[in-house]
């Protein structure tokens, strides 16, 4: 198939293009290979390219580019890494994508308050190796090295979630384009404020479709004094989740528990070289004081020994650790490299933990009925997993035998006071899962907000909702 | 003065009352001392009472009546302790308070997840005497025995704020009864989500202005293994204050730091019999093992040893700690009782710690120069501190003068890129400095988003901005 005949026929209008160019020169691209790496993410949909793409520098230029959108009715996509993967960044409807991947300047770091002002296209690991001289780090990581503005808008979360909370709870304020091309600050730099509506809550979370981030200030914290991480193999899942679900309850304020399945062991061992028994396993970080973590790590491997789990391993230098940690954010590349070839069907949810272990035996059990290759992997600590089904992209059957899983996994969730995304977003994807969960007055609402902040639907259209 | 000239000249229809009692019987009031009781609350605003009184005892009544003021055009005041400090109760346009004090059942405590599940009109203390046999606790505590539904409303927050957050990161879910009457849920039980637009901190903050929350589930903590309060008097504020920055910047899990300066001892020793030296205090929780309570105290101490402060002073018992947290939570009376028949005109704001010293340090010079009776206490680990001015009701002059320094200390934490109000709320006092601390198009904003959601203008009318 020809390439330009996967894109939409939107026509931008010619003066639209032409204030553009004056605005932006080379960095505004109608390029066939720009628009088509544009109108993907690492979701299964086909390619939804915009019909130009933009690149901004200055919140300047996004607040001129939002306003001649404005203007000529045209559909804008605010863009970072590209790295969602529910279709949160696709130009559904055409338009101009908006890559602000050239606004990385990390504009104040106050150490004594611990916050980080930053513009959006700073990722999360560029972030911190600015840091690593500070004694600072920014804890949220979603798998994919995303930027923090895409991480504000899909309410990014990962393996310190449990200990350091997600986006939600580690976006101090933020500086917006607001639909209306309005420059706007959601809130101050001070840690807590009962100022107005929580306009920084709305915007992290919102997937593009309210405004543009152009500034975020995060929350960092100190580096603990004593890091350790090790794994843990359990003969069976149930095991392995119950030992998490008693970690919680006790209160042992962990850093990291992550679970990962045998299959999914299997393919880090064959990307990673981890050498891991095939096993159900857990990862552990610990982090405080080093009697804190001595303290820490002794409950903990009472809990595992208990329910039956192995000795752990240590991954005690600082280079065992990073190698471990890479492999477990390697899960997606490597689970994709068991079926050469194969496109990933990836979906999250989140139960509260008391029906976490129920949650996933209940899923591993329907994964195998249906024969299909899907890891499990998950931040169990916040009763968050994730499930990757292997397809044959081209091979429609498959898909829908995923979407059919997914909608089965997303029921129970649901079913058990849960949520049809942990940390992924609705974007094109779980748009019928969201009014499954919330209902249509909850939806309406969200619907309303956005009719009165973007009246004439032109950011992100398409996504988490119909307009 | 005639109590009923104090009522405004609002007249409800005869046709809307005549529904209401049919609803509710005798749990519709239009007694006057019923009404003035419901038209103040610890504010110095002079008595705006509603026309009436709702007394609701289940969800479906509150969405008839939010049905029939919706019909009737009539404004609404939800209302739960009336223990607001910015004017956030009072019925300023009139209309119906809907008190929610009778909805105070405790739905489901799930004690696995760690999240209980209440109606809106459960004191925070009754929560947690309801919690005491299962090991845990639900940690935030405003100086009033405030309803869970205000605080929802109010974003509260408190002296445990600095480790377990305010209402912002403490609110799972909430159920609303929005402006059209719709009953909805802002989302699952589950610890985190990316489904959507974050309603739930949308509501949280909002002062009733949105919807009435009749339903609210929140987190609950385990209770700590080991526990250890102390104070610590200082020879002046600046080193009181730098050793609170300093326990913050090196990370220690602080569960409470409060800031208590000499007046405010002078009259905590006069009501609480407290016998402290009058001088600037500390007064300090711990929370964890023994073991990490012990590592926290010797590093706090050291911290304020070398910071001039003096020996710690012990609650070890449950009973000392108790009523050391008592006294604190007595501030406010007690500072009253300085000068009897006094009223106060309480103020709150919150900047970044590296701020706070100098913050607190001009502001009590502001205070002395003023020669007004004026303690100062706070949340001061969160950079969040209270002005508490005494003043003669009746002397306007005096009220003048305290809204004088109300207004410099606001400027003063806006420079420092702080907050006007770090837990009290806009409510009806505090409008201009939300203008001056956020600008025009981040409350033109919040009222595009009133609009759109209560369109009518009639859900607590008149409070955080202009319609």
């Amino acid at each position: 198939m020809n390439q330009t005949t996967l894109l939409p026929a939107y026509a931008l209008p010619v003066e639209f293009v032409a204030s553009l160019r004056d605005l932006l020169g080379e960095r505004l691209s109608t390029n066939t290979a720009i628009r088509e790496h544009h109108g993907r993410d690492e979701s299964i949909f086909p390619a939804m390219p915009p019909d130009a793409v933009a690149f901004a520098r200055s919140t300047d230029e996004v607040q001129a580019i939002v306003r001649l959108c404005r203007d000529h009715r045209i559909p804008l996509v605010p863009y970072g890494a590209g790295s969602s993967l529910e279709g949160n960044t696709l130009a559904a409807k055409g338009g101009l994508t908006l890559n602000l991947q050239q606004m990385n300047g990390v504009l104040a770091i106050h150490d004594q308050d611990q916050t980080a002002t930053v513009q959006p296209g700073v990722t999360r690991k560029a972030l911190n190796a600015l840091l690593r001289d500070t004694g600072l780090f920014f804890p949220v990581d979603p798998g994919a090295d995303a930027t923090i503005g895409g991480m504000c808008a899909t309410r990014a979360s990962g393996t310190n979630a449990v200990r350091y909370g997600t986006m939600r709870e580690n976006v101090i304020n933020l500086t917006v384009v607001t639909a209306d091309g309005e420059i706007i600050k959601t809130a101050r730099r001070a840690k807590k404020s009962a100022a107005g509506y929580d306009l920084t809550r709305l915007f992290v979370g919102s997937e593009g479709t309210l405004g543009v981030v152009v500034e975020a200030t995060v929350k960092l914290y100190p580096l603990p004094e004593s890091i350790m991480a090790a794994v843990c193999a359990f003969s069976d899942i149930e095991s392995a989740v119950q030992a998490v679900v008693q970690t919680i309850q006790m209160g042992v304020p962990i850093a990291r528990v992550e679970f990962v399945n045998s299959v999914a062991i299997q393919a880090l061992n064959l990307y990673s070289k981890t050498g891991l028994p095939e096993q159900p396993h857990l990862f552990f970080e610990f982090h405080g004081s080093q009697a804190g973590v001595k303290e820490q790590v002794e409950l903990v491997q009472d809990i595992c020994r208990d329910g039956g789990g192995a000795q752990f391993q240590w991954a005690s230098s600082p280079e065992e650790r990073s190698k471990l940690w890479e492999a477990r954010h390697n899960v997606y590349f490597a689970v994709l490299q068991l079926r050469p070839g194969s496109r990933s069907v990836v979906t999250d949810v989140c139960v509260p933990i008391s029906r976490l272990a129920e949650c996933v035996g209940e899923t591993t059990s329907d994964l195998q009925q249906s024969g299909m290759l899907a890891p499990i992997v998950g931040h169990v600590g916040d009763g968050n997993f994730h499930v990757q089904m292997l397809v044959d992209g081209a091979n429609q059957a498959e898909i829908d035998q995923a979407e059919h899983l997914n909608a089965r996994l997303v029921a129970r969730a649901l079913a058990m006071d849960g949520t049809c995304t942990g940390e992924h977003g609705i974007g094109l994807h779980k748009q019928g899962f969201l009014l499954d969960e919330l209902g249509s007055a909850s939806v309406n609402l969200m619907r309303q907000i956005k009719h009165a902040m973007d009246p004439h639907n032109l950011m992100n259209p398409g996504k988490i909702f119909t307009f």
